[in-house]
């Protein structure tokens, strides 16, 4: 834990502006007053891509890995083709810095809309990678365009890169109460990368004893997401089917507006970064109707990173407060993040 | 429509052999007289791969080739490895007679048990393509076992398949009431494959101009299926995607007990499958205990495929009148049976 916080920040489009003033605001009250944080704002998304043509620059790709961490809103318009700045910008990031866990914790708090009658008991984190999968870019499209075209698209996967993530996988359900891990694949149909991460996840279990594992089908995991996440703790799975359930899980813990995230290098060889899992919303940008919640907890999942562990538990708790207090009248982006301001400095 | 049928059956595994003779005792009560049924059993499954080590060989897969119509209850063992039956089997079948239409309708009927608050009026089907993507078995793996292993796995994708796949999906779409159609993929990540789908699905739109049209993400598309699931009309989507998405709408419909699907080769080149989309479930097998309804409403959609569109209703209306009708006290998968065969004959 450093006494100084160098943190880059991308608010990117929509409202990623928004919900990252907000974060910034519940960051500077809760941190020690020792502690100096300075933030260096990157012009980086849609308005650049249109004005420059760039997504993400050489100079400042490599400007990013002398921060701490880094704190991203949403990237995404829809004046821009679909895939330039997710592959330009968002997955370059994650990919250049070797964010190998996707870390997303889901979690029902106190009074908060979820679509599931009965509000079962959810409280799992994914782990998802986020560095291999059918994300790599590998792929091709041979005559385009035409009634003979034929587009590939390919889904790479190491040993190295799935046991890394197993690996922090168990360590995080180790040391969880309930020490319970799922793998969620799709073994029967992808049967060279579904066995993979199969044989690895159980020769990697016979080092943690006390973890309790099971498997499912990425089909059959959507089921217990509506029927009995109650049932999951821990969640291993790989890039692909772990951004299909992570949004899932969002849906079903009272929404987008909650679900945050950290695309994190654990050796600390480059910056982690931290985003809200949901998208850009160019629809309520400027209306003042974001709710800037899941960035403040990406704020705690970026802090926890860092070493400030009391923190990180002060925004959660502050946000869990603040929910179990809201009573459906409309609070705006600015008066959530103040009322969350207030909570983890008093 | 024939005055005669000629039924290959596959009970399969587990619950099958119960859920088929349930299905064939309806099928048997629904027909006119003067419709002649004639049934072959095939015995494939777990049972013969222990005892043979052949999942489908070619004589029988020729035989196949000859029926009006295949009814499949549910293939794999927890003894058998994962993938052989599913491969050598089930996606065998699926692929060998070409079944580019997956067709899986999802229902709301009265009365049933679903997760979601607030009951939503759920009338969807999904037109899972079911010949191409990731299911095509095309990967590998390089140093298998070792730290070292790299395993990919291939999504094939061809302007033929998902052009064809796309056009059913706007004809569904377009003799519908609501005639509103849903592209789902993942077109920021997976670009090539992803926009070669958009192209086509925006192409083929210009010629059903009453169809309205729009396209999700398949992470966003969760939300939607739990949040706001009355949006959805028909939807259209990749191999992979499709499986993922008709389960979690067979749980928020009131279980994969009720989910009815047809793999369907429109052209009548080779025999269409149809099968409940669950599992062998061989914890429940020989109780009593699973549902026959999926089956059932897996036979209805083989008959209107036949061409016994009344015949197809009557099912559809006795599950419908049924499922209102149950109190909750347990019947048997034989009870059910029963049930269903007495109102479709009455
Ligand atoms: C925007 C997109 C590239 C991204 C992803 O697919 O990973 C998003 O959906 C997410 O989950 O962070
Ligand atoms: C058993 C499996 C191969 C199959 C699939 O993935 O298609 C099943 O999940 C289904 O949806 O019919």
């Amino acid at each position: 834990m450093s006494t100084s916080i160098n943190l880059a920040v991308i608010p990117g489009d929509g409202i990623g502006q928004e919900v990252v003033a907000q974060g910034l605001k519940v960051l500077t009250a809760v941190l020690p007053q020792d502690v100096k944080l300075e933030t260096r704002q990157y012009d980086l998304g849609a308005q650049r891509w249109h004005r420059t043509g760039e997504t993400l620059p050489d100079a400042e790709l490599e400007a990013l890995k002398h921060h701490d961490a880094i704190l991203l809103g949403a990237i995404g318009d829809p004046s821009v083709p679909s895939g330039v700045l997710e592959r330009g910008l968002l997955l370059k990031l994650r990919f250049a810095f070797d964010h190998f866990i996707n870390l997303r914790p889901s979690k029902l708090f106190p009074n908060t809309a979820t679509p599931l009658a009965g509000r079962p008991d959810i409280d799992f984190v994914v782990v998802r990678e986020g560095t291999e999968g059918p994300y790599t870019g590998n792929g091709g499209s041979l005559r385009t365009g035409t009634p003979a075209e034929v587009a590939t698209e390919v889904s790479v996967n190491t040993a190295y890169g799935v046991e890394r993530v197993v690996r922090d996988a168990y360590e995080r359900a180790d040391s969880r109460p309930r020490k319970k891990l799922t793998l969620v694949h799709k073994n029967n149909v992808l049967v060279y990368a579904g066995h993979m991460w199969k044989n690895i996840f159980d020769k990697v279990g016979q080092e943690y004893p006390e973890v309790t594992t099971d498997y499912l089908h990425v089909d059959a995991a959507t089921i217990f997401f509506v029927t009995q996440p109650e049932r999951f703790d821990v969640i291993v799975t790989d890039n692909l089917f772990g951004d299909i359930l992570t949004d899932l899980a969002a849906a079903v813990t009272g929404g987008i507006g909650l679900a945050a995230s950290g695309n994190i290098n654990p050796t600390g060889a480059f910056p982690s970064m931290f985003e809200p899992v949901h998208g850009s919303a160019p629809d309520i940008a400027g209306t003042g109707k974001a709710d800037p919640t899941a960035t403040i907890l990406s704020v705690a999942l970026l802090l926890r990173h860092l070493g400030y562990e009391a923190e990180a538990v002060r925004i959660e708790d502050a946000v869990s407060a603040d929910l179990a207090e809201r009573d459906g009248t409309f609070r705006s982006t600015d008066a959530i993040g103040d009322a969350l301001a207030a909570r983890v400095a008093g």
